[in-house]
């Protein structure tokens, strides 16, 4: 039987059908159980899927119920939380991430742009497995390695790579950047940004817009960042 | 009293202090009612603000709570929905949106990269003036002039501005376009995209991205092409 979601726990929950399988397909190694609904209706592609983890598929609607709160779920991967190291490679670090929403919107818009690695700086960041987190990212976080760091300091012994530093007073604009090496795209928090004060941790960097607005938003900066430095790749 | 939000009404509401401030500044003449919590805490820029609309705030929690199901707001701004049109402009063109969320991030941008019309086609778009697409757009609806059209023939019967319609099977990419003149950038629905039918219609465009994703989300989609759009303004 599932249990409620745990933020200290060593496991986390897929809900519905998307994440499951994205689940089962980039971390099969991870699955602990997967449970569904007796109302399921079986797809050719889901038994697919189904198949790599036969042994741990079980119809189990309570466990579904106890762990989703929402009445359109009938497909519940339970799966150990994974955090994979990643050394040298452009990534980009959020600190003080709040939203779990976001959060998963973001993933999936680096899975979008190729980069694979995250760093998350802060203790109090939302939880990057809540399971609110993983749908919003629509799997996204299973193909995306996370680093945890409970400050900045520790994050930048750890990586040397060229630091950009997202913030609003900076001089330089994103569209006079032009980077060809591994790079690193830091963002602060969603209200509060980051803190003026590591500017000097490598180039600090504004996207500009009217005045109409106090900011971007996060995620709409980070997609709008990540386009701009793998353009390049992509076009 | 305030009743509970109808979208067939010509009125909605504003939730919260800060879409209610921006609904006051930018459309005083809208502004039918301000019910403020007897628990707020009155600031010197509430003060200001509401100085203007004056014989129009009243002390009123029963409304607050029919119309806000969250228990921290202690602001609603009850306003007359408008329509104005635009010509011959630069704009957004959003066929069959579906997620009030989506629809607010997008104003939002659209305001701080200083494009203020949209036009969204199709009967069975998400309302505009839900409650929580004025709230997910940080009030930036009440800087945005919106016309709606039923299909995309009477939509481009007005528009005549060159069209660049964004969808995964173009050959041109977001990164090719240099567009100098007034431009309509138009998306389709979020789980569907836009028909490809709609291509000869003006310049297919695509945002490029890996194939670890089937797509970037929408607003994330119109943001990377209002960076695009408007750089030059910008920096």
């Amino acid at each position: 039987m599932f249990t409620a979601y745990d933020k200290n726990g060593d496991y986390s929950y897929a809900l519905g059908a998307f994440p499951t399988i994205e689940l089962i397909k980039n971390r099969p190694e991870d699955v602990i159980s997967v449970a569904v609904s007796s109302k399921l209706k079986m797809t050719d592609e889901l038994k697919t899927v189904f198949d790599s983890v036969a042994d741990k598929v079980i119809t189990d609607d309570k466990s579904i119920e106890r762990v989703s709160k929402k009445g359109n779920v009938f497909i519940v991967g339970k799966f150990r939380k994974r955090y994979s190291g990643f050394s040298s490679e452009s990534h980009v670090t959020l600190v003080k991430p709040s939203d779990a929403g976001n959060l998963g919107t973001i993933m999936r818009t680096m899975l979008g742009f190729g980069i694979k690695n995250l760093a998350i700086v802060g203790e109090d960041s939302v939880d990057e497995y809540d399971p609110k987190t993983v749908r919003a990212s629509m799997g996204a976080v299973f193909s995306i390695n996370i680093e945890k760091y409970p400050r900045f300091e520790e994050y930048e012994k750890t990586h040397k790579e060229k630091k950009y530093l997202f913030m609003l007073g900076a001089d330089r604009t994103l569209a006079d950047v032009n980077e060809r090496g591994s790079f690193a795209l830091v963002f602060g928090n969603e209200a509060t940004g980051l803190p003026s004060e590591l500017a000097v941790k490598g180039t600090a960097v504004v996207i500009r817009h009217s005045k109409d607005i106090d900011s971007l938003n996060l995620p709409q900066a980070v997609g709008i960042a990540l386009y701009e430095f793998t353009k390049a790749k992509f076009n």
